[in-house]
């Protein structure tokens, strides 16, 4: 740029994201696709009880760690706070299954964790640290954790994700002090605090973060704008998700050309849209509301790698949009939220700004590589900040570095809704105490506003993603509804001594993953429920096979005991489900009959076929269970009715079952609204009541 | 004092503490027994589904406010906290049962709160806003509720404590702002950080606040002794209060007896004890470590009601011991925490202190008047804190006010148990991120080695008062039980239509809160269970009699619907229980019938009599249930076999059937322990296997 060769420079810049962002893009499309986008969604159905494959892989982790790097770097309007999430779920989880039997990685005291609960607990807790080392923030890391991503909380998981957060937060200290003295270049060169706005700063002998009563109309403002432009927001990526979605559905080939695309768009509007900008003169000491303006050196040149750029503008001036544009996104972020500088920005580019961050937002994230959505959330709310405090001007009494930490606040709350998590994260992020009754207000304008709209980003994703994650709330139609009304058939079922053909033919033809065990006559007097059995510990009975008996009896239980172990059953790793395909039984042997009596759950739990559809949801939902038995009411029909699964309770299968409910009153209503509705109502009643 | 009439300042000191705790015990012995105490193992144990009579009534609330208000004026040992908590949960309790009709403060719409569910959800956020004025900890006060007291979560419940505290802190924020010009006189002298110990004193020219990797020894010594003295304290006051209960049942006048005593030995040691100190001259500014020495004077003397105490040093003199006594527990706090104070307490005058703290702490919580815990807790970690640093002299290159800090943070999580919101209470209280790492550390490694010892004091105290709090896990021996095992009978039911004279006799003779309804012939083929019918529901019933059938037929649902609107089934306010006593039949009513089918929920939870207790107890605990109804496995008998509530889920009650279970492997074990020593036995057989 100094040699004023500009098309060169443009060059070199749109051919050098172009390169990362295909890199990145190629390896996620080929290697690991499961590592595309920010991960968040993906971890959250998990923590449901979705199992979702592959998304806590090696070759995912790997992928998902250097192709966000190529990402970020690339320019890409991207973060890495989401990555980094995904990243910290998949090292927990790997340590979940017991390390990594292919690569040799692994420990015997793990098998401890090979279970549902505590692989589940590991991965909220690898989350948290993921949050942790992106943000610096600790406590943040454990209520992001908690309050967006889990699904069931305990006190003994809280603490349990505190320790880890705890135990990250040191380490990165540790790497602060080691490479506080600029030993390890530019990578420590953050403290631990990342956007240090002290609230003690004095400019002319006013504090300058105070605020009064009178700034509380700005505050509600800033989280109406937020809830307005979230729900915008979330309403544009749904779609343009969807569009993306159907692009990469035609393959590769056409993947990449979509991430070239916007690689190139990204490079244009981040080069070009900097010509449009004046140049200024570098602020000086003198100049009011300049702030730390002391970085303008003596010869009147005011340039660094991390705040005011040149750009094409001459010496001793500098080009505020690409300063803006053209840092790192942290970077960009603590020049917003710096106090006492009114005056470096100006509203064009800052509107300018805005609406490019705005839309790169929405059209980079869909692109196949791991993105974030956190950073370009956060920029984009501090600008919009900053433009609306310098439109109101003298009206409001804040600093504008405080009015773009609320932008944040809002937008962050406006698309991602939530609550508590963001609060801390700010503070943490700010070390701003006196800020944070402010923010909490903001928070909760905008996110209750926006909830009157649509769902946060990661539930639109969710969908659009088809995993049926199962909500704690049941839908109004549900009490309507019995759980006959929604078992759908048929239901197969195994004897308590079972021929071994039965089972693998049944094992073949479906894909259920558990099967009720009724004992038949001559085992029980009439045919009574025993329990419940699972696929996975079919198919380790099927693969063993020294118990296989010529006729049809009861075995002892000794005889069973010597041949299995408890590991024999504990709960595969991701990726290494035992399928039925693997089975190889002679045709001999599949005359034969196997005792499924000592493999059942003898104490399944089960609801009564006229029990209200929401009743069971909520056990359903409230236990944790994967599959609920029906039994009938009356006595002289079979003693179980069917099986439940989420799918059951999924608002696709229910609709589509009973269409009726889908008209009038029964409608899907988003429950806000009916509530707030009512709540008004009645207190238009007490008003004219007690008038 | 000035006047050296030393008998007399005792006289009057002693005379003034004995009559405002006598005022604090008498009222509270009289008028509200329920407000004695802290309140918060109440409050917890409520919020477990646990009804606990009185706890909510206005006269529990005014005598609470009142009485720690005595209490703490009074000089004894005790705080403010959680009396706030049970405030704040007082307040919420009473709008959730729609106001007070006996007072007139009721309004309509608060109606649409009388369900069990949201008065819980009201009195947790209540109870948040409460630690929120407490410590003017926003955040806080949302993780204390929900970490510490709340039995279930969900996301909904987190935001809503999020919006009270915020709203809380704002209406904080707004009375500062008007008390700051000092025209509220001593109220409005805190700022909105109660311990505000900025990262950025300097002395000598070095960041004061700062610490390095050698000085991790010294936090994990801190925390060992924290939780080593915590776990003392817990015992001790688990005897003292058993013996205090003892005394004071024995009637009001043992209870004042009591109160009069502990406020004599307070008045003695806070009086007398700092006679042993000697007289040191005022800290000047030239003194090193002297910190915040300016306050000293020009003609020498640095006496304040906050800081340093005369007492009977001669002027320019100071007594540190009585600076410690004889400060209120907030500005003494404050003082241990000064940071740059190094010198100005000597290590004689700290162990009295502490000792004398520690001692009063345990002795003073049961007497019979509103007390907290959390600020006595606070200010006996900080002396052990400094006391610490004291020995450690050189060798900790700690600041003692930061040793201080976490001195506090480890006796906290010592007794008390709590992690995620003292950490962020701390943070609150001193502005002071810098420290997280080491709070987080210090309160896990007190925590983990507390926790092999006892509970935490509220679970305690739970005991100790009998409440029956059912925790979410199951102890081992009920893996061995079903729950046919523990159902206790006979089994009381009733009929579809029934004669009124036997529910009249049933609800009379029996303290059962539901009965299950059975079908007999010739309303259905054969016995089957139709469904629960609540007490409070057919009191309802019986008052309202417009019913009553000459003949045993079923009603048609239009007769009956408009005889009845939702309201009247609502939830009663504490203490307005519907008693069968209040309700008169004539003889002729008697033999009537009523139909109970309109009126019972059709939808119970049941489980089979073979389940296991172990999956009973989570599918109660989890759902949340009062009653969980228990069906035969085979048809051939009594639809119902019984009733499993809370009390049957009791160790005391499975123990007292089954007495075998109580010795050997199925002893209750502290699963800490169990699980500790399993970990070890493994990590040794894996040292020993790859080695």
């Amino acid at each position: 740029m100094e040699s004023s060769s500009y098309w060169t420079a443009f060059l070199v810049f749109a051919g050098a994201n172009l390169a990362l962002l295909l890199f990145a893009s190629s390896i996620t499309a080929f290697i690991a696709p499961a590592a595309g986008g920010s991960g968040i969604p993906e971890v959250k159905a998990y923590l449901n009880g979705v199992d979702a494959p592959n998304i806590f892989s090696l070759r995912t982790l790997a992928v998902k760690v250097i192709g966000n790097i190529a990402a970020v770097s690339s320019s890409l309007h991207v973060g890495k706070a989401g990555p980094m999430v995904h990243t910290g779920a998949c090292i927990a989880a790997i340590f979940g299954q017991g390390g990594s039997r292919k690569y040799g990685l692994t420990w015997r005291w793990l098998r401890y964790f090979k279970n549902d609960r505590d692989r589940r607990d590991l991965v909220t807790i690898g989350a948290g640290a993921g949050v942790t080392a992106a943000f610096r923030a600790p406590v943040g890391g454990v209520l992001f954790a908690l309050e967006s991503l889990s699904s069931w909380w305990r006190s003994a998981l809280i603490w349990r994700s505190f320790f880890t957060t705890a135990v990250a937060a040191v380490v990165l200290r540790l790497f602060i002090d080691l490479c506080g003295t600029g030993r390890c270049g530019l990578f420590g060169q953050g403290g631990l605090i990342m956007y240090d706005v002290r609230s003690t700063a004095f400019v002319d002998g006013d504090l300058i973060m105070t605020y009064h009563l009178k700034d509380i109309p700005t505050v509600v403002l800033i989280g109406v704008i937020g809830a307005l432009l979230g729900a915008l927001y979330n309403f544009l990526m749904a779609n343009v998700l969807r569009l993306y979605t159907a692009v990469n559905e035609r393959g590769a080939g056409h993947k990449l050309l979509l991430a070239a695309a916007v690689s190139l768009l990204t490079s244009c509007c981040l080069f070009g849209l900097p010509w449009f900008a004046p140049c200024r003169p570098c602020p000086t000491a003198g100049m009011k509301n300049a702030g730390l303006a002391s970085t303008t050196s003596s010869n009147g040149t005011c340039h660094s790698l991390n705040r005011f750029r040149r750009f094409h503008c001459p010496a001793g001036n500098y080009n505020d949009l690409a300063s803006l544009f053209l840092n790192i996104n942290d970077d960009a972020i603590r020049n917003l939220y710096s106090t006492g500088t009114n005056d470096v920005y100006h509203p064009g580019s800052m509107l300018a700004f805005f609406l490019a961050s705005y839309f790169l937002g929405v059209l980079s994230y869909g692109v196949v590589a791991p993105s974030g959505l956190f950073v370009p959330i956060i920029l984009t709310g501090a600008t919009y900040g900053r433009l609306v405090a310098m439109l109101l001007g003298d009206h409001s009494g804040l600093d504008h570095g405080l009015v773009a930490i609320l932008g944040s606040a809002s937008f962050l709350g406006g698309t991602l809704r939530m609550t508590v998590s963001v609060c801390v994260i700010i503070l943490e992020l700010t070390n701003n105490l006196l800020l944070l009754p402010l923010v909490m207000l903001v928070l909760l304008i905008s996110k209750t506003l926006a909830d009157s709209f649509n769902s946060s980003i990661y539930d639109l994703i969710l969908k659009l993603k088809g995993l049926p994650h199962l909500d704690g709330h049941a839908e109004p139609y549900m009490r309507q509804l019995t759980v006959g009304d929604v078992v759908a058939g048929p239901l197969r079922s195994f004897g308590g001594v079972e021929k071994v053909a039965h089972v693998v033919h049944v094992l073949r033809t479906t894909g259920h993953h558990a099967f009720p065990v009724v004992d038949e006559p001559p085992f029980a007097q009439s045919p009574v429920l025993y329990g419940l059995v699972l696929r996975a510990h079919l198919l380790v009975l099927l693969k063993k096979k020294e118990f296989f008996m010529a006729t049809p009896v009861r075995c002892a239980k000794e005889s069973i005991a010597g041949r299995f172990e408890a590991q024999d059953f504990d709960k595969r790793g991701s990726g290494k489900q035992d399928a039925v395909e693997d089975v190889e039984i002679s045709a001999e042997e599949m005359e034969m009959y196997v005792d499924l009596h000592p493999f059942t759950n003898t104490s399944p739990y089960t609801v009564v076929e006229t029990m209200s559809l929401a009743k069971a949801l909520v056990l359903f939902r409230e236990v944790g269970l994967r599959h609920l038995l029906v039994v009938p009411k009356a006595c002289d029909r079979s003693p179980v009715v069917g099986i439940l699964t989420r799918h059951d309770f999924m608002p696709e299968h229910i609709l589509g079952l009973h269409p009726v409910l889908l008209g009038g009153r029964w409608k899907r209503l988003r429950w806000q609204k009916g509530a707030v509705t009512k709540y008004f109502r009645s207190l238009i009643v007490w008003i004219a009541s007690s008038g």
